[in-house]
């Protein structure tokens, strides 16, 4: 099947076809990467629906399995598709914690309503983040229109996700306050609507006491969202008590980010960052691939590390090689014409 | 006077000739920054003895500024020289909060062992730190071998500030418990030494509380630096008490770092990443600096927006471009060669 018959049969909802596509943005292959290009392109232009991009996040043990079933089993009754994505650099490596569980997620993707698929294996953050990313709008164009992107909170990979949808979901655990102190008040910035889960059984007041411990944190700090103020609220994702009114408030924040133009302002500004990250990273990629430039940059690095030479001027030397190596190229090519021509 | 000569003045330990040349490493303007890259270039080997750098941070309020006098003065009496330099991105705008006080560290800066150096202008952080990172060196080359890099904690400049030195102190007030959740944990897990200052009159009881929740903190996080535990001490700068066990501390670290290795392998590490971000900076700038490349970017900034192309196609294009008009300039370069050999 070439690129143009996945994007079609892509398009009309063929779950192998996203699948496949999916399998095909995540190579790392240089001839795969070629065909992800036109693949991506064909697809550009393809999103015939309003989507929502969700972005949940939540330290491991929270519950974020069992309340990513039990949102989406809502999201899917209001009758939505669902794509569920991970972005977790370590996963693999970790044995595979997110949506790596093969009997969770059982009820949901029986239905042809939702699609799961894990975090692609990938050493770097931005690796995972640029196939997610990707991923997506692949996800979109087969008529996804709610797509889930779930991180367990390592690193910089809640920034990541939030940098790739529409709002920001933080689940938490009913621990006191002294818990409070272990979330980063990075991630409290990002956060547009935070669950305390597990408010069931024993844990009912300390879930409460948790949720006014974030209002007070949150209200300290300038909402991420303009016009949105962080809602905090507690759920029983087990019990399935209070996910209405998680789904009610991701609703809420959905119709304001669409009237006011948040939403549309957020992802022009989400693409055009991406943007300019491909263009450095494919530069960089094109630097290192060119053997001399690579040599003269190991050598350089000795030469800074030995303060044989200031770093402006073996950063200079590099970058000169680079663009003079693409010279070089040229002339070789404009006499071999010459000789030709002869 | 020209490059060499204000490098061989600097090396023979003129103030007038250090000031002058950080205000040259300052300096945006193209024709600056290429003798700037000659001066460093000059400086660059002149490390005649082992140098030590120390990261300061602490929110503004925590008596900084008194610190660094204390504890400058403690330096000083030690037959050091000290430099004190400043990181702050804001700082300009917000009225020069840093070493903006005219009356601060006179007692100090009077003598001919202690330079100072308010944050130079800049709008991005990227910007000033470089700029600090060459005026560190040119620091050292003029004699300085004790050089306080201190910043105030906003965003990211403690991570730049702690990329820049062998050791980072974080300063902070004797509030209670409560308050230690203001500190980013990503602050903490940057600490080699925490010192709770103001530990006067009503306070003391309230600054040996602090250090004990620190130091319950900084338990639960994996220590920066190999082989060393991150202390926690208490001081008050005003009075002068408790400067010496800093100092002696501080002094620790050193011995620590330079008989582990660790000192020269971060100094190497920062090398290698400053290097290789100069060098991405340099090719970023020579793309912008293109006006049929611009242009097409921000066109393509457009085009990804609307969806009209994907983000890769969208990046390959621009390099494409770019590279192929360091390719054309060669073509034309070969061509009017060869017109002129006719």
């Amino acid at each position: 099947m070439n690129t143009i018959q996945l994007a079609e049969e892509l398009k009309r909802g063929s779950r192998r076809a996203l699948a496949k596509a999916i399998t095909l943005v995540e190579s790392t292959l240089e001839e795969h990467r070629a065909a992800a290009e036109r693949l991506m392109d064909a697809v550009a232009d393809s999103e015939q629906q309003p989507t929502l991009r969700v972005g949940i996040s939540g330290a491991p043990g929270v519950g974020k399995s069992t309340f990513i079933e039990a949102l989406g089993t809502r999201v899917v009754g209001d009758g939505h598709r669902l794509a569920v994505l991970a972005v977790d650099p370590s996963s693999r490596m970790s044995g595979g914690s997110i949506l790596g569980d093969k009997t969770r997620m059982q009820e949901l993707s029986r239905t042809d309503a939702v699609f799961v698929r894990p975090s692609p294996a990938g050493s770097s953050l931005g690796g995972v983040a640029r196939r997610t990313r990707e991923s997506v709008q692949l996800c979109e164009a087969a008529g996804y229109d709610v797509v889930f992107v779930e991180t367990v909170g390592v690193g910089q990979s809640e920034v990541a996700v939030a940098e790739m949808t529409d709002l920001f979901v933080l689940l938490l655990s009913p621990a006191g306050g002294d818990d409070l102190q272990g979330i980063k008040r990075g991630i409290m910035e990002l956060t547009d609507i935070a669950v305390v889960n597990k408010a069931d059984g024993e844990l009912v007041a300390a879930a409460g006491r948790a949720a006014a411990d974030l209002r007070n944190a949150l209200r300290m700090m300038r909402p991420r969202s303009a016009g949105w103020t962080p809602r905090v609220l507690s759920c029983s994702a087990l019990e399935q008590r209070g996910m209405d009114e998680v789904w009610h408030q991701i609703d809420a924040f959905r119709t304001h980010a669409e009237r006011s133009g948040l939403k549309s302002n957020r992802r022009s500004a989400q693409s055009v960052d991406w943007f300019w990250h491909e263009t450095r990273e494919m530069i960089n990629a094109r630097l290192l691939a060119e053997p001399n430039v690579a040599a003269l940059a190991e050598s350089m690095q000795h030469a800074v590390v030995e303060r044989r030479i200031s770093v402006s001027s073996a950063a200079r030397r590099i970058v000169d090689a680079f663009l003079g190596s693409q010279r070089s190229a040229s002339l070789q090519e404009a006499s071999s014409t010459k000789r030709v021509q002869k």
